[in-house]
């Protein structure tokens, strides 16, 4: 069992094209990425009590990318400990507590990001939302409570935040959500939409966190973040999982008053962030997607697979909706006018898909929505086999009512 | 700058003797854990959705130092992760909240964490414990406020606990705490203080957390795990810094019973944690341990430092105490009967150590205790050395009044 780009390969050495691992951002084992690891994992690996350069380094790298206001960062080892960090500093320099999120948002596995992330407290062993978590409803332009991709439904979606700013009795501490929602089923808000809700939370006195664990480092192609397609700027973003390829490294970037705000004497420490062999990890992958022009690969191959997608749909009723940009989209299944979620189809699908060597995964609150997020070296000729097994697979009857 | 076993190489290539650093647990960049890194990066690195044997094999390796009771693993990225989901878990088993914790410690980064670390919310930027985490006090046998390193002093200090249940009006969930307190200063509770403590928590219906994060994994010697020197066995273990040689893994131990009752429906999911690469480096490090006895050089070495440190107690009067097991020891720095701590002159002394080529580092709530946690290959010369050094240093001047 091996991966190598975008394939893995099981015990038989057979061979699947992998349109899921998010994490494996560059590519499985992508040689430039496994040489730094192995490198600085000779050489020295401590914690951050000990000067170092790698960490200063790493630290350019990824300043080179983020907008110039968000120019402190933070290392943490994954997602998880992202989000953890962001919410203690939006409480901290706030001195509030109450967070405005996205329903079927997914923020991480601690109980503080469990606490914001409505696809855990609203799903089975849930308890609902804590007393001080605001849930603002899903922006899903295809089958939300308002439909239509335009400025008009991203307004009336918006409107809610102020709602539940004015029901938040002791203030609220700010807002976290992805640009792009994935486990709501990659769904992609209108626009305007995070315009006016980070106007509003900002009205409030709130601070605006963009958790790009997913959709960021250049996967939507057109930008190194997806907050960038909404023309927003956080006061923090979050970073996890494509920032080493695989290896456990997260960061947090945030604005100079945040930080300032944040260091109330209450030191910050991780054993682990920012370690030498992380940094060296982490400086490796963007070096490499900019060696490799990825970013302007996952807007390229993005585009192109998502118009072939799109052409699918023409031919197939049972695709609904096919959304995202870059290499972060997905494709809705559904029956009927009353858009009916083909749950069972979506898995079915995925299942005949592996049998046919590509590696598809479902999601969404019905999982009835296909998610395409592989490395982001994913080839023309990729997407190609991907849409021509697609379109032979959806041609058996199962799919067809 | 490179590290190699015991030692740390500065710019000029200066070598110092490394007695802080209890991460590089086999030694800085262990070239067997090194190459099992190397070798597992090169090949495979996705996440737990997919079947790989590197998880089975480890969770055997790790579950072969634990006792038998605790069978079931989860792997994350750090000791942070591991309490988080050790609280998650015993709140879930329990269906309560309320946590009793030891003045002083300290079990993470995560707001979680800082909830039940007295070290963080009674320290500077803290704002007290929250009403759900009760506070033992420090069981300390030297300067606490029992004083004796015997049982019946160690039941005087257990009988907070009982205290504490009565005030918990909604129930305890349970009880989080290391077998020796670190930050509170290497402090190592008398005898039967544990045994006792886990007695009541049991009766009251909650749940016993080892933090092992620094005291496991053969660090204490005659033992893997330090809560075996007090005869307890926990119902959920967390493992941290260690296991990884400084790559981010932990793990959480538990047993059959609380992981039933925590699969409640909400999934837990973790990117990285028990990712193949991690996992062919946490069993690299346990089969270093045995394979090179280090379990027992820590014993073997331990016991002739402290006797080395109780030999030097006698010549200097400002070595207040000598304390702890294996190579897990503190050496508090005091003067006069009153105990008054030698803050400045700890930290001095630490300087003056690391100016003669040996790193030392203080602890503890007055910072007047040097801690003593090197990579657990530090052999007999390194003590003789360190002894040396610390003798001569402490013939100057500032240390002698």
């Amino acid at each position: 069992m091996r991966g190598y780009r975008q394939y893995l390969y099981d015990h038989t050495a057979r061979r699947y094209l992998d349109t899921v691992n998010n994490v494996a951002h560059v590519g499985h084992q992508h040689p430039r990425v496994v040489e730094a690891l192995q490198r600085q994992a000779a050489v020295l690996n401590t914690n951050t009590r000990y000067l170092h350069q790698e960490i200063l380094l790493f630290a350019e790298e990824l300043r080179s990318i983020l907008p110039p206001e968000l120019s402190v960062l933070h290392f943490v080892n994954s997602g998880s400990e992202a989000n953890e960090l962001a919410l203690r500093m939006a409480r901290t320099a706030t001195g509030r507590r109450d967070m405005l999120v996205l329903e079927v948002g997914y923020h991480g596995n601690t109980t503080g990001c469990i606490e914001v992330s409505s696809y855990k407290f609203d799903g089975k062993g849930g308890k609902g939302a804590p007393p001080y978590t605001h849930v603002l409803p899903l922006p899903d332009p295809y089958r939300g409570r308002y439909r239509g991709n335009d400025e008009a439904t991203g307004l009336k979606y918006a409107a809610f935040a102020q709602k539940a700013i004015d029901k938040a009795k002791k203030g609220i501490a700010g807002f976290i959500g992805e640009s792009i929602i994935s486990c709501g089923g990659q769904v992609a808000p209108p626009p305007g939409y995070f315009k006016d809700i980070y106007r509003q939370v900002r009205a409030a006195g709130g601070v605006c966190i963009a958790d790009e664990v997913q959709t960021g480092l250049g996967r939507v192609g057109d930008h190194w973040w997806a907050f960038e397609l909404h023309g927003v700027i956080p006061d923090i973003v979050t970073i996890g999982k494509p920032l080493g390829n695989g290896h456990p490294v997260g960061a947090v970037a945030c604005t100079p008053a945040i930080a300032d705000a944040f260091a109330n004497g209450m030191e910050y420490f991780n054993t682990f962030g920012g370690n030498p062999v992380s940094c060296a990890v982490g400086r490796a992958v963007i070096k490499t997607i900019k060696a490799e022009e990825l970013r302007e690969n996952a807007w390229h191959v993005g585009n192109y697979l998502k118009a072939s997608l799109q052409h699918l749909q023409e031919r197939f009723p049972i695709i609904g909706d096919v959304r995202g940009a870059g290499l972060f989209l997905g494709i809705e299944l559904v029956r009927g006018d009353e858009l009916k979620p083909c749950t069972t189809e979506a898995s079915h699908l995925s299942n005949r898909m592996r049998e046919n060597g590509i590696l598809m995964s479902t999601d969404g609150p019905y999982h009835n929505v296909l998610k395409i997020k592989p490395p982001i070296c994913f080839s023309i000729q990729d997407a190609d086999f991907l849409i021509d097994m697609l379109s032979r697979v959806l041609e058996e009857d199962v799919f067809n009512f």
